[in-house]
Order: C-alpha cells, then structure tokens, then sequence
C-alpha cells in the first residue's frame, strides 16, 4: 500500500483522490491545501491528515505525491518532491514557462525520481485503442491525424492570463495527443486563431477559435481544431488516415436514447466536459501511476510535458508572426 | 421497345409513368382511366394516347399492361389482359377476396401470359442486399426475423372499408417479405391488433396498430410491427438473426445533415412515406418487369400475391378469435 | 453506516461486493458461502468476516442482507432475514415456484421488513432516462413497446432444468420490464418459441429463441424477442412507440472507435455480457436500496418479483398449448 | 424545349447527356467529340446528331452548349459560344492559367452570354441543406468549417502535370465550397503538402495529401483535408461550427445495411466516387442551368471559377514556399 499526499483539493484533486482511494495499492495519506473548506471535505471523507508542504516532504511515510494545486506551483512543488525521493505525479502543466520547466526537469533528473505527467487523454481507453490499432498498422502508414478539441464553454476571460492563452491552456493537449499517436516529433507548425465567440477574451489578448497543422519528417501532417465554445458539450474527436483506411474515435453521448419525432431523429449531445468525458482514463491514469510506483517507466515523462509546451509557445510565435515556424 | 397500357394515372400510375418512359425498352403508349385530368395529362407529358379498357385489350400494338387502376378493378383487368394475351405487371393486391384471387389467377394460368404483382419491397436495393447476403449464409440459418413497418398518418377512417382492413392493406407487404426473406411458408399465424391512434378507425372496426408473429417449419419465428402512425415518417426496418449474428436494415433519412447543439444531436427523420422511400424499388421492379418482357420468370408471382393475402386473412382470424391459426 | 452481510460470494455476489464496499453509507461486514476460495478472497479484500447463515441472522451488527445466492436458496434465506428484522436485497428470482413465491412475500409481509428485488435492468441509467421521457408524455400514450434481449452464448444445456428455463430464466427480465416501463399489467400473454441454436437446450426441454406478445388494457401490445445467442455479444435495446414518436436504448458499445476499410465501416460490437453491460445499473441498484435503508419505498418489490414469475409460468402455457393465456 | 450542343462525350459528358434527355425542357440536340465510339452511342441512343465544333456553334437551334470535353479546349469552347450567343454550361476549371481564364471571361462579358460553371458539389442536397441552414443562422454566426474530400484511388501519376497538381485539380472544388458555404472571400491561405501514398506522384513534383487553411475577415477559419486515396471509397464530408453548434453532412454509404458479429457491427462505405456520390446533384445542376436559361442568374458564375483556380495557385505557392500567402 503505498501513501499518497495529494496537493491540491480542487475540482481535479477531487478527481484523483477517489481514484486513490478506491485503488487497492494507494492510500490517501494527506492533504495539502491552504483552502480550508476543500482540504477538511476530503480529510473527512477518505481518512487522511492534513499537513503543510513541508511536513509531505518531510513525511517519510509519504511515498508518493499528487501534484493537481495551481499551476504556478507546481515546478516548486515536483523539485521538493524530487529533493524528498518522492515519486511525483503532476497534473499538467509543469510551468508555462519553458525555461522553468527545464531546470525543474533538471533537478528531477538529478534526483533520479520518477516522474509522470497527466496528459489523462493518453490514457482514455477509445483513444488507446485507436493508438493501439494504429501501430498495429490497420490504416497503414499514418499520413493525415485530425484532432478535434472543443470545450462546452470559454472560461471567464481573465482566465486568459492566468492560463497562457488557449494554446497554452487547451491545445497543449492536443499537441502532446500528435506526438504521442504519431510516436514522432513535428518538423514544423503553423497556427492560426481567432476571437469569434467571446470578445472579452480577444481584450484579453487571447483566443477562442484555432487551427494549428504540424507537419512531421515522415510526410504525415496533423490538424487540431480547436474553440472555447462547441454549443453542445465537449467535442473530443480524433480521426487518423493512412492508405488503408481511417480509425476515428467518436463522442461519448450523455446517454444511448434517441428520440425520433416529426422534427427528426435526436441523440444525446457529448458528455458535458472533461471530468465526465474522462473519468475512465482518470482511473486509466492513477493506475499507470501506481505501475510506475511498482517500477515501470512513466508513458507520459517530463519531457513530453517540456514538448508540448514548447509546441503551445511556437503556435503562438506562428499565429502572431503569421509564418510557419520550423522546429 | 414495348408498348405499355396504362391503367390507373393516379399516384402509384404516375410513378410507373416516369419509370416506363425513362426505362430504355419501354414506351408508355396509352393511358386507361376514366378521370380526365390525370390521364391527360399523363398522355401530354409522354405522348402516350388515351384507350378505353376495350382498345387497349384489343390493341395488338400494346404488349404489356401495367395496372394500377383501383383495386377492385385489378381482378377484372388481370383476367382481360391475359385473356387478350398481354404481359401483366398488377400493383397489389389482386383482389381483396381470397376465391375472386383463386378464379382470376386460374384464367392467367390458362392463358398461359407472364403475370408480376408489384409488392415493390421485394425490389429495394436494401432489402436485397440483406436478402442476398442471408442467402449466402452471413448470420447463419435464420432464426428470427423482425419487420417494422410503420405508416407516417393514418388514411381516413373510411378507407378502412375499401383497404380491407389494416393487415390486408399494409401487413400483407410484410407478410410478403416474411416469406420472401425466410424463403419459406410459415406455419402458424399469431396476430393482435388495437386502436390506439385514431379512435374513428376503431369506429369503423379496424386497428391502427399490430403485432403479427409467424412460426415455420423451421423454426424460424418472423414479427412484424405495425402502426398507421409513426409520428416521423415512414419507418421501414428489417431485422434478421441467426446464430452467427444480425443484419439490419435501416430507415432512409430525408438527408444526412446532422445538427448538434445544446439540445443534442438531431438527424433527419426517414423519408416521408412510399413515394420517396421505394423510388428506387420502383425503377428496380420495372426493370424486373422488363426482364420478364424478355422471357424471365416474375419473381413475384400470382401465387405470391394470393398467399400473401390469405396470410392477412388468417391474421385478421387470429385476432379476432384471440387464437393461433395453423396454416 | 450500514452493515451488510453478503449470501453468495460468487459471480453477481462479487460486483455487490465492490459496490457495498465503495458506496459510502454501507460496508461489507460479513461474507456468507459454504465455498472457501470465494468466500475468503472477499473477506480478504474487503476486511469482512465469514459467518454462517445462523450467525449473520442473529448477529445484531448486521442491517441488511444481500442475496447472491443460488436461486433455490433465496425464499428461504429471505423468510429467515425478515425473522430476524433485517432490510434485503435480493437477487431475481425469489423462487422459481410461484406458491413458494407467495408463501415467502407472506412472511416478509408479516415482519413487515423492507424488501428489495434486484431486477438490475430497472436502474440502467439509459432506460431509466427513457422511462422517464415517456412517463413525461415524450411519445405520446404508449403504443407499442419492442424489448430485445439476446444473450452472448447460450448457458450449458444442463443449465436449463436448474433455470427453469429460457422464460423463467432470461424473459423474465424483459416481463419485468414490459411492466415497469408501461405502468400497466398486461391481460394477456402469447409466446412461441423454438430451438433454433444449440439443439441440447432443445433436448434438455427448453428453447433458445423466443417471441412474446403481451396485450395491455390500454390497448399497448409489447413483444419481447429473445435469443440465447446473438453472435455478437449482450443484446439490450429497448423501443417504445406513441403517436407522437419513438424512443430507443441502443446497444452500448466496447468501444467508440470506428476503423473503415475497403470493406466498410466497423464499430466495436456491443459490451459482452450483463457484468459489463448493466455495471452502472448495479451501482445504481445499491444506491436505491441504500435509500431503502434510509426510508424509502422498494422500487422494486416482492410483488414485482411475483408477478414477472406468473408472466413467465404463463408464457410456458401459451408456448406449449399453442394459445393466448389470459391473464 | 431548349436544345444542347454536347461537347464531349466521356465520362462527364455521359452524366450530362442522361440529364439532358431526362428534362423536360432539355433536348440533347447534338454530340461534338473526335472519338467516334462514345460520340455515336451517345447519338444513337438520345436521338440526338454529331456535329463539329464550327456546325454547332453556326446552328441557330442550338440554344445551349454543355461543355465536358478536356480541360485545354474549356476557354476556346466557351470564347466560341460565347461569340455565337450560346447560353454556356462548362466542366470545372475554365482553364488552367489564370491570365487565359481572365481573357475569356473578358469575351464572355463582352457577349453578354449567361455563364454557368460545373461546381457540382453546390447543388448537392445535403451540403445546399447545411448551407440553408447555417444562412438561416442554426449555429449562429460561422467560425469555423472543416471540408473533407479524400478520392478512393489515386489517378495515374501521369495525370499529375495534366491536371495542374492537385491543388488546381482536386481541392479547387473544397476552395469554391469554402467561398460558397461562408458566403466570404478568404484574406490568406496557407498550405501544406506532402506525398504518402504513391510515389511515382511525388516523383512526377505533385503531391496526394494535403491540408489548406483559409483565414477570412470575419475571423472564420476552413480548413481543407484532401487526400488522393481513402482507402475506403469517396469520402466527402462538410462540418460547420458556430457558438450555437455544428452542422455536420456526412457520407452517403452504398447501402443502409448493418451486419453485427463477434468482430463488429458493419455498415457499408461511402460510394465509391464522385459519379455515384454527386448523381443528384448533377441533375440539380441541369435544373439550374435549365432555370439559367430560362433567365435567373447562374449561382456559380465565371467569377466564381476564377476565384477558386487563383486560391488553388495561391496554395501551390505557400506550400512550395512555406508560408502563409495574403490574398
């Protein structure tokens, strides 16, 4: 049984310490939190301290921490879990600044803990099967990827800041997604964006409509389609082609009920947004991290959370200098 | 090229207008009906002539009847083209009355004319398919088949009179198709009926909505599904099993636009009623009919037509004796 | 919280077991089967106690008994739990012999305990949406009613005389369903079936491919199409018709991956069997009987499962007299 | 009843002449084509004569001239009908060469000749359905449109110089629907291009994969993704977002049947090519063009065409420079 100390007790620490608790390998051994009300809930619920940064790191019973605070924490906090020997799971991003990211990757390096990123849609089950098929080679050779990625609605406009922008925030998912279903690194990216549904987020000097293509040594080219607001829920599709075929992951539908009436034939819309869409690869997630507590290598590291940042940055220089950047 | 007569320039005889006109070895030479208005023009717009019944049974330039007159005139006519020789296509049914059936095809026995009955479903390209690949053994030895067939609107409560009922108008298509998809005459007739749509239907003491199960020798068990009201158009489905799996065949929607948005995921509903959903059956039975012309053996028979019709009359026993009847 | 000791540690025994130990309010206080290996394992897992019928019985820690034993244990292990005070839950059927049936309910009547019969179909999230869109008028009155259910594979032949056969067994679900889903006991039951699958099941006495038509005062008429075997996994659909419209329950699939080749566009066929197809409706079931515990009205109750039983003995009846029962 | 000079009589030529013949206003008057074989079947079975250029184009009861021949004789034909006060159908792309498609539209104003060019695809009922629709303001305001067209099968790499690559050959008629579906010109285009499928098309310096993204002035973004083999039939699909949702037209698929078994549930593809997929949009085309020549305004105009080849040369140039060209 191993003992996590979860940091962060928001809506996504939330996630996570149920996936711990209901996991027969790890135990939710603390909570770390400056916000009362959250931290005590989750104490209460599933039998676990409270404690101070310090006192985790401190805490030799602590094997393991769950990094899911704000994200300019987390860069501080994976290097004192690294300094403690702690195996470290960080919700992404490690920082928005590529800088930062790299010295923190250092400093893990340097301790030689092991480190796995949530980027959680590696491990949603219709996406790894898609994966899977792939390198089984059903379509043949990847040559085009499609990735659609729309939130339900934007967030509030100050978040712009706080987030890096949309690329940052949101399409760093999908850049991390075309690495990882290509198994290759891009050679070039040109982006695109808009402010077509909010304006206070174009004030804000940010986006909520884009197009980012990479293009990739082996001739494959992947398109991710992006907005802040789909208008029926959170739109999470991807489509892979080669010359045999097409795999296509669809929508998760609120329910399987259609109801046909004069005005036409209706399904549910998507499941709402992330933490429905992805509860199943949540749980996928905490169980790969608790493989790497057994020993395996971390499927999504440090640097594939370093790369897709730097991917997220070169859209921005992209879509602002209007050129495709070569990387 | 052959000469077609046509009887009957009302709905059904201007669907078999364009097919006859459009068909290469077909010409539509004259127009029978005693309604002015349609049959002129019909004759404008093809340059066909307008007959009586007599000058067309007499002519020697018309090789072929195609009678989709009202159905109490459909015996009549059957037994004058083949007395005069002619090649027959007869919409359904014969005759609502098993012996008149009996008599009329006795005549075109002895006078030895090729003679199709038009249960147009037998034609859909859809159907076919699935026939064809049952055939070839795709789901295994059949084991049970499900026919929906639902009308979009009720007809007016008086033609309850003249259709001869629900199961003689409507089920005795799927009837057919229960023998035609099984390849195989049943043994058993279950029927039930109610009135849960229009009560003036009840009233004039007929069902608006059935159920009819059908057992063979086999044991294959065939359900057909009825209601004179879908509420969304003309729903025709087929649905067969075996131990090897399922076939289906689905609705066709009036287009495949899907619109998404808060309230779901909304597709056209199916095509409105017969007209537009058998289109293509019709050109299809045509051409089946010229291949008769041309010496092929009708796939639909007189035969067919009769115990399709004494199918619809065990079932209205069935129901009304709350009873099985043995075939 | 509430202490349940479990009867039965095998298959269905085992997913109440993860369900009583994640929900909150309840926990897996003891474990109850004469088979070690079972037994043990979840004792192990879940930190419970083995006792033996007599103990948990008269062991006041225990609130709640929950029946995953074999069938022909369930009357009394329920007669035994209502003597002794304790809220139940109890797996379908209460017995395969309706008197034994009757004289069961009569003892829980007597000690007036709260009784739950697991009939899990009625908890399934999408059904339950159904429902509640025609109770809420969706579709209009209900008209017809259309519940397939086709198991994966037929049970060994053997299986059948323990059963009680395909009806009593497997309908039994979907008569429960026809009546919950309509609010309305039917008045009468025609079923047909045959063996068309596994010809042992057919020497063993039973069937393996069924048809049931039920008619209901209101005028509905519902059919139940059964198969021991689909050829391609859990068959579960539901289809409810008024004059305003359908609603249907589509098969939930493996997966939302769709891969099209040359050879045409392939989903992932339906979940394989009820532990996966029905997983939410279990958690969904638990929660409702821990309502029960906390107050609330069985949805499910004793009656329920009484008169599914008399709806299935009268379609063996109809079956082998080749007649409508009426009820 | 119009009479229509056919101007070559391959592939294309023969979609046009069967609708031709097929309307009631059309008369295939005469066939102009060097290749006998095809020129007299078409004569022969519409009735219609052979004619050379200069006859037609003299024959004072010719109304109309339908031009399908090859791609270098379109702007000749057209200066020529347009000399002779011909009302002018012709094939996609008026020329190859912007600066002769200027010169010949300069002839057409000249004459003041209606002029209707072949981008089918705006009379498909589907997309002519969306496009209704998205006017009609169903997703509010667009933002953003994704157009897939993938061929089943490469043409013969030879064909690559004749075609002008595939830009100017395939997606010339996803940059018209772009214009057409937004009712906007584009402000910049940038492309990408690669060679995945047949290398001998890489070798003759063209490309069988690529994606265009369009940017527009009101901040809506298209994206284009073409490829040169599906490996799956036709694929053509139209996706359309706005804050309020998405419309969606997806491919029509040979058949509407599904066959489900232990590997899967099985639809069929989509039609193989543009010939079966587009048939009844082509005859929605000669009704335009029959409503042109009875004098409303052609809704694909010269214009219309010279926009659509000049986007295609602009994409040749931001993939062969790797930048985003202005417009």
């Amino acid at each position: 049984m191993y003992n996590i100390a979860l940091f962060g007790a928001g809506r996504i620490g939330q996630v996570h310490a149920v996936n711990i608790a209901n996991h027969p390998e790890t135990n939710l051994y603390s909570v770390i939190d400056p916000y009362d009300v959250n931290a005590n809930m989750l104490c209460d619920q599933y039998d676990a301290k409270r404690q101070s940064i310090e006192e985790a790191m401190a805490d030799s019973h602590v094997d393991a921490v769950c990094i899911c605070s704000a994200t300019d924490t987390h860069a501080d906090l994976i290097e004192l879990g690294a300094k403690a020997g702690k195996t470290i799971f960080c919700e992404k991003p490690i920082d928005l600044d590529s800088s930062r990211v790299r010295d923190c990757l250092g400093v893990v390096e340097q301790y030689k803990v092991p480190l796995l990123v949530g980027f959680n849609r590696r491990f949603d089950p219709h996406f790894a099967n898609l994966k899977q098929r792939a390198v089984d080679g059903e379509v043949g050779e990847p040559a085009t990827l499609i990735i659609t990625s729309r939130d339900p609605e934007p967030p509030p406009a100050e978040y712009s800041k706080v987030s890096g922008g949309m690329f940052r925030d949101m399409s760093i998912h999908d850049l991390d997604m075309a690495r990882f279903l290509l198994g290759e690194d891009p050679i070039s990216i040109t982006a695109h964006g808009s402010c077509k549904i909010d304006p206070e987020i174009g004030k804000a000097g940010d986006i909520d409509t884009g197009v980012i293509v990479l293009s990739f040594a082996s001739g494959a080219i992947a398109t991710i389609l992006n907005s802040r607001k789909s208008g029926y829920g959170y739109d999470q599709r991807i489509e892979l082609h080669g010359a045999k075929g097409m795999l296509q992951v669809a929508n998760v539908r609120e329910n399987l009920v259609t109801s046909t009436s004069d005005s036409g034939a209706q399904d549910a819309k998507p499941l709402h947004f992330f933490l429905e869409r992805y509860k199943e690869a949540y749980i996928a997630e905490w169980q790969h991290f608790v493989d790497v507590l057994n020993g395996s290598e971390p499927n999504c590291s440090g640097t594939d959370g370093e790369l897709a940042l730097r991917l997220a940055d070169a859209a921005i220089v992209s879509m602002n200098e209007k050129r495709t950047v070569l990387l």
